[in-house]
């Protein structure tokens, strides 16, 4: 398979954080020509300004991150549920809306969204990551199933419980009062390795199809819905 | 179950919209006393402006229309994509975020979210209303499971294929060739009767239990996702 | 509502087991001609003997009961796998298919399927209940969406953690120690009243609509998947 | 990726029919150690002797083909009912919970079933064949949950119009009027090509982690159930 994103040319976005840097670093050492920008796009032309940054690519891994500040229903913030759409939401339509026009212009593409697989159970407590969250999803998967006929496959990586900077503070994964809760709550009884997403990543980029808009969760078994 | 919404408070949101108008009729036929609010709420303040203007009530419909228009992911425009949040997703944050308070104070309460089945599937050149949608749908299912506790049921009708006047055209639920086409792409070979949703809306505004955050589909098998 | 089963002949199988009496009473409350069948049919042939029986009717409540015996995976007997599939699968075949004949000649019916929630996730030490409820839900949907086009409803009630004496043993669902697992497992922290699957059974013989083929799952947010 | 099933033993069950003979050969063509067992195992017994016969395995790949009869419900022989019980469900628990000893012994392990998308929509005139398959997802997936805290991996590829001689009659898969309709129905516009199959099989075969218990369509996007 290493050969399939070999010399291939993809655009990983924030790619210091959340799931970026193990996704680049594994597309490279597979031979892809990673292009990692390191913004955080806001808003639609935050998202379109990365797009149009870097022009035409094989492949587009939409890493958007954002952690939630949990709170009760009643006393979220204006703020913190606007900060999420603008930093989770928006930026995707203009990253994936100028990437399908390049792509289509070339008969062909990738596009791998990094999204979670908060919404497809619910949490409380996070009903505004989970709207966000949910909303990418459901946007990825109408891209996929619009973009197939443009040989463009379209799919997501949902997942939870991965071990990363962005969404745990330091630590706290190796924590071992944390450790016993995700034992419990997490059928795998063990948090995730980012090794794992970009074997994922990897697989989508390169060999994956007949797929298109499928939202792949990678969570453990926390959530198992078909 | 008539005797189960009589008397009951019902505020419905948007009431000479989409499925406002038959669902108020109905539980008002019930017993209910039925508060219509016919704003169009814009954005987070739109929407709790609309549930403050109306106090304390023993049942939200929080019904938010408001048409796609269709377009390739590629060519929707940040205006079409921006006035589909601001209407459906956004106010449907400060409707139910600021009705929650209220209710919970008075310790019970149902919140009924009209939504679509559109997300479910996924539906070229309906990206953006897709994603909007996932989101209302996303939203409610971690509302309902955090509202649980305080012994409030938050369900969603996500409906797709009922006749009404909002998305579809004057006539066109009754045009032969639309009738033929839905007759091939919908399992139970017909559109739906409003009537549907609104004894739908009736079970979940009274006898409703156990079903937290539960996101039901109405559109003739169209979706049959569990 | 309660006008809509009133004089309808409605047939409740292994009417004295799990959610056969409290649906039997309740049908009864609202006027409906109820035939309790007390039969616990086994294979194809034992579900069509109780259908045949009893012959044409307007609603059938298919309510087939068989507790798990939890098992690891490379512990599970051929006996208990068979026992499984004998009392929940194959008499389905049976009673749904041949009703189905019956109502086609009427041109009209519905069938409410009594599942469950454990396939919709899995349960561990109990593959093989999840295989069969799982072949029951997959059987019931496409029954429904075939059968639509006859003007007969298939739906399916797939619950999980609601009282009743089949499948816990007697007080356990009063047990201190029993509740107290359950609010940390169900999102609405409490097992569910027989009641409400009453309520929801009421629903689906008389009012429900253009859900053909719809699992809907009663399991107080334990699965929330779309 | 190649190097990580390089030498690995792997049992693959009906290696000559369904995805069998592709998924062999590209396993094989990866470095694998592949036992191809070309029997057609029949009930419990069948599949448990199947896995007796080869022992110890690093992956089976549970791949088990029996074409539907479709048939209306009403109208659904019982010898077609149970010879696909008999060739798709009771096996695999033999195949299943016999390996699963072999591997919880060894410490780890993976298993593929290869199953089908049909359950995850229902579809008219094929309800035994959903039954049975569902009952294989379900399963799986119950499996996946259970075995994920023995360092084993279970995956199922639901699959759907992917070209195959064991689904398809010869030549239909290049009959233009075929073809026409699966454009209609597709949204990937096409049917699937096994060697797509073949490489999800290789992910799962693998590098894939931190995903019990997942049943993953293809199908071109006919399904996108999350």
């Amino acid at each position: 398979m290493s050969g399939r994103v070999e010399g291939k040319r993809i655009l990983v976005t924030q790619a210091d954080r959340f799931m970026g840097p193990v996704i680049a670093a594994r597309l490279r050492s597979e031979g892809a020509d990673v292009i990692e920008d390191i913004t955080a796009p806001r808003g639609i032309d935050g998202g379109r300004a990365v797009a149009e940054r870097h022009g035409a690519v094989d492949v587009l891994v939409a890493n958007l991150a954002m952690p939630p500040h949990p709170s009760l229903i009643d006393e979220t913030t204006d703020a913190d549920w606007h900060a999420l759409f603008d930093a989770l939401v928006h930026p995707l339509m203009g990253l994936v809306g100028t990437t399908a026009r390049f792509m289509k212009a070339a008969g062909r593409g990738r596009i791998i969204g990094m999204t979670s697989a908060a919404p497809l159970r619910g949490i409380p407590k996070n009903s505004a990551y989970c709207a966000a969250r949910g909303a990418q999803n459901a946007y990825l998967r109408a891209a996929g199933l619009e973009l197939a006929r443009n040989n463009i496959l379209v799919c997501a990586i949902a997942q939870n419980y991965v071990a990363n900077d962005t969404y745990y503070p330091p630590g706290l994964t190796e924590d071992e009062r944390f450790l016993e809760r995700m034992r419990a709550v997490v059928p795998a009884a063990r948090i995730g390795d980012p090794d794992e997403t970009a074997s994922l990543a990897l697989f989508l980029a390169s060999e994956a199809g007949f797929m298109p808009g499928q939202i792949i969760p990678l969570a453990g078994g926390w959530t198992t819905t078909l």
